[in-house]
């Protein structure tokens, strides 16, 4: 049986994609990465232990909190200027993007992988995050996909089942696995309580909205 | 003036490599980055601290220590056994891979150059590394390259001058430049004394014994 690794955030997209692998491949070759940056939305991780827990999926927290003030500038990280609040196409919400996140995440799970005899690297990219994310761009993971076939004797496979699909797609896929999504984190803010207004509850709430259905967590 | 970083082990080839950007661009405007990965050779470490002291260079030491046992698998690392001995051709030596490490440091360097507006990435892999490291090999340089000036919105110039010369021919651009060779480490055994009998030593050797030179480390 061939064994997939997921880079596991905690939100909404890579929890409902880690429940369409287990559906497809079983519990038992899937391992879940989640990784420590210092964001401000750091529980995002705590709800993503919790999923794996249900699932009963083997999980790895990478913590890089002891270097992401030396190589990442961002408003995403915690001690950086307020969180941007409205649109996710608004300029200010630029200011969210950590610079190449995406690629440090997918090299060091690409790492994680060939140690482990992993062939298939599963990533929750999508196109609403295309806009203002550099390294959601089809052309991005295009590349990267490139870049994964070379990057050991062991090819890695870069799989984006998603990234045609906008949130609310997402969403749809999760009412069909069943997915509990009140085991997810997706504000950018690290508070008690969601707080609705940036760019990331907006479109969560937007994709709710679109399937008819109402977000079971709670807001401010 | 545009920035520089690179990526400098402390190793013969990145030392000659920044005496190179060094020259070509004052040191004003070149950042070196050197990383603990736990490598049984971190001396090397120790070595680059030195050079760029000597050449007045911005140098930032990235700690992935705590995270390197979690991801990789390498006869490299420390506590793994023992080095193997011989020739870098030799079977035995792909022990010495660490699985996707260079794409991993390629890209957290990515990800400082673009929080610190820098534009060219320089890494001095060069082609007597490609038979057994496949991120050495000139198709997955390229494919890096292209992923670089993908990851953000500021492209990412990744540049590798001596991707077609070997280890005689960068010892030569060396002794132009008049590089400090007592400065750099190479010996994948992190002892006193260079062992002058691993894959890294004998390529070393060989490379001081072309350009009639005398290799200024003492061996055991």
């Amino acid at each position: 049986m061939e064994k997939s690794c997921i880079i596991l955030s905690g939100g909404l997209d890579s929890t409902t994609l880690l429940y369409d692998i287990v559906e497809q491949f079983g519990n038992e070759n899937v391992f879940a990465i989640s990784f420590n940056y210092n964001q401000n939305h750091s529980k995002e991780i705590y709800f993503a232990e919790k999923t794996c827990k249900k699932l009963n999926v083997n999980h790895q927290i990478i913590d890089l909190s002891s270097i992401s003030y030396q190589i990442f500038n961002s408003a995403l990280l915690k001690g950086a200027k307020e969180v941007p609040e409205g649109h996710y196409q608004d300029e200010v919400m630029k200011k969210t993007v950590v610079p190449n996140r995406n690629m440090v995440l997918l090299s060091i799970a690409a790492s994680f992988c060939i140690s482990n005899g992993i062939n298939n690297l599963y990533y929750g990219a999508h196109s609403g995050d295309h806009t203002i994310y550099p390294d959601c761009r089809p052309e991005f993971i295009k590349a990267m996909k490139e870049v994964l076939l070379l990057c050991d004797w062991q090819s890695i496979e870069l799989k984006v089942p998603y990234m045609n699909w906008n949130k609310a797609d997402i969403v749809r896929r999760g009412k069909e696995l069943g997915v509990d999504y009140s085991l997810t984190w997706t504000c950018y803010k690290g508070q008690e309580l969601a707080c609705g207004k940036c760019g990331s509850c907006i479109e969560r709430l937007e994709a709710f909205n679109k399937n008819n259905l109402i977000d079971p967590i709670k807001y401010e």
